[in-house]
């Protein structure tokens, strides 16, 4: 790999592990490797390290440590949050609300709930992929025991008004729910002043491995596990501690959040640029998601008359990796459901590019991206039948 | 740690990291760290190592690639097996039987299945912890669906007539589920020739990391995702791919298996001298489980008069690990569920002492641990009302 350029543009659909994290997790892999619910002094290294993670990780949120439960990784915590609370309170009601554009980990899940007689509203968004907050108000009954909407999204980057959303679930008593896979590490976060009752997080979207994640879980909320078995996390959550990727995501955590600020700010110039090179200097683009309310890492862009796997493909032969949209929903045929539910036609979904950048990318990179994406997309549209007839229809 | 003297005997629950496997994992921490769902060079060479480890793993128990899914650990595997099973095969019944010795993943998720309105039975076991199979005929309904029965037991070291079970599963047409997790990689299994049709396994007890298993389904069986998301494992289960893990498990596999005859040669004799030695040379002591049918690395033996806990907290001021039974349900002052099934009184089950080695021990540590292990329990039992009176009793 060393001698071949990589320029690495997908970090929302997975980072690599930080040095840092990787050296805090390597004792725990050779000598510490105790199982923490022994009581050894080798097992007792291990709880120990468990739960500084646990309080790492509670006071970037401003949660209580013993609000955090970790798990193998965002979409258990999605499958859980929902889950649970959909058992939990079925005598109160059976009526659910999520938005259209969620993570698959959620709505895959709404889906799955609805086979079991829940009922699922699936809210409509704007042009920007913004939930519309009098849409979500008359969505409400008296049946309604969960709110979940995801706090960024992973596509298009825009930010909800997560906090305006939080505050009207908080006044009908309806327990509120936001997927932060996306958010998390990367924007600041209080669960107390954000209003949040349960967060999902997962960890190898900011530089700690993949398989391990966390659900905020606020006390007082009733929590049925989705694992059965030991008495791990509190009797919530059974199977034996991955303590190494624990202690790596509590390190990744406190590095994402000492230097937030200084990334953010070096990731948005990035963007920025990212954004007005190609909208302006290739023809039949547009940016989709919201312009402002958008996370620092994410350019989301349709390019007309382009097939994205073709894309991809030419940017992967001048080392550059992105993506279309979710790797999660990679191998499948369908547009993107993000794309269509901020009303793109099928045809323009098709042809997205999402370029997600960490804090290491460099205006360089940006130049060489867009350099060769312009060439990519004029060999690309030369051999595009559509793109021949659209010339001639508009000469 | 490497000043003092460590004698690890608590392989039952968990192992360290081999070397050769926290190299094979290493490089897909740093440079090889794409997500196996994407569709560039990198993102390729993770899904290369994922199906190139799935293959791994299905040699090694004679099954075909496409019938492993990884999990996040044992726990998860045995959940959902269970789970799957049981909502999958509804219409055609509500029965399952299960043990009484299983571990708390099987026996918690059953507990979980009754208050869902499933029937289950656990079966009784003889005096070695051994299941029935005359008992177990009996237990047969016309809506029993699963029978699931550990391969060898976690606290004891009982290996069941296994083949024998799912042989009498398999004529009244009954899937059979085992727990694998304490046998995998330490004995010969053959998913073929044992006739199973599901079997769970867990990574972290032959020198993998904690948290990663895997689940054997046999082609054909309406397997139901406990995680809801992406399209990872078939549509199965959903959750980025953990590849370091995921290598680090086929690789510890490999060497397990090319090893397995060799390692369970010297375990044996260790085992075996331990067991003679305790037995001899410590008066008021007994062997639980079976003395042949027996796991090559489980030493269990109940000390009358002493405490465990107590026991436990001497060996480790003299360097040594070891447990009273499962680490998963340790923090619970019942005693071991395992120890009552046998028939053992509350007073003995809960003096009870589990050695679980791997194969670094040598025959020197364990005559260190019994030459220690025989004054501990002189010293223990000199300050013990109970043994007094039995002294009085017994003159």
């Amino acid at each position: 790999m060393s001698d071949k350029k990589l320029i690495y543009m997908d970090s929302a659909a997975t980072t690599n592990v930080a040095p840092e994290v990787f050296e805090a997790m390597t004792p725990y892999f050779k000598d510490r490797y105790g199982n923490a619910s022994a009581i050894y002094d080798l097992a007792q290294e291990s709880k120990t390290a468990l739960e500084n993670s646990r309080k790492i990780i509670a006071d970037t949120i401003g949660a209580n440590p013993s609000e955090i439960y970790f798990t193998s990784c965002g979409t258990e915590s999605d499958n859980w949050a929902l889950k649970s609370i959909a058992a939990a309170y079925k005598a109160k009601g059976n009526h659910i609300i999520t938005s259209k554009i969620e993570h698959h980990a959620i709505h895959n899940t709404c889906m799955a709930l609805e086979k079991e007689g829940y009922e699922v509203t699936y809210l409509d968004v704007d042009e920007y992929g913004t939930v519309k907050l009098e849409e979500l108000k008359k969505a409400i009954k008296p049946t309604t025991i969960l709110i979940s909407i995801m706090y960024a999204n992973n596509e298009i980057g825009t930010i909800q008004p997560i906090s305006e959303i939080a505050k009207i679930a908080k006044e009908k008593k309806i327990f509120f729910h936001t997927d932060a896979v996306q958010a998390y590490a990367h924007i600041p976060i209080s669960v107390e002043k954000d209003g949040f009752d349960m967060m999902s997080v997962s960890g190898h979207k900011f530089n700690a491995p993949k398989g391990v994640g966390f659900l905020y879980c606020r006390k007082g909320i009733n929590l049925i596990p989705l694992l059965h078995g030991g008495a791990q996390e509190s009797n919530r959550r059974a199977g034996t501690e991955n303590i190494p990727y624990i202690v790596g995501m509590a390190k990744a955590a406190e590095i994402a959040h000492a230097k937030m600020e200084e990334r953010a700010k070096s990731q948005k110039q990035v963007r920025d640029h990212l954004i007005e090179r190609i909208i302006n200097e290739i023809p039949y683009t547009r940016l989709n998601g919201h312009r402002e309310n958008r996370l620092p890492n994410n350019v989301n862009i349709s390019i007309r008359f382009i097939e994205g796997e073709s894309l991809l493909l030419s940017l992967n032969d001048i080392g550059v990796c992105a993506s279309t949209g979710s790797a999660c929903a990679s191998g499948s045929l369908d547009p993107s459901h993000v794309l269509l539910a901020i009303g793109l036609p099928h045809e323009i979904a098709h042809g997205s590019l999402r370029l997600s950048i960490d804090h290491k990318i460099t205006m360089e990179d940006a130049d060489y991206v867009v350099d060769h994406l312009k060439q990519i997309v004029e060999n690309l549209r030369s051999m595009s039948p559509l793109y021949e007839d659209f010339k001639k229809q508009n000469p």
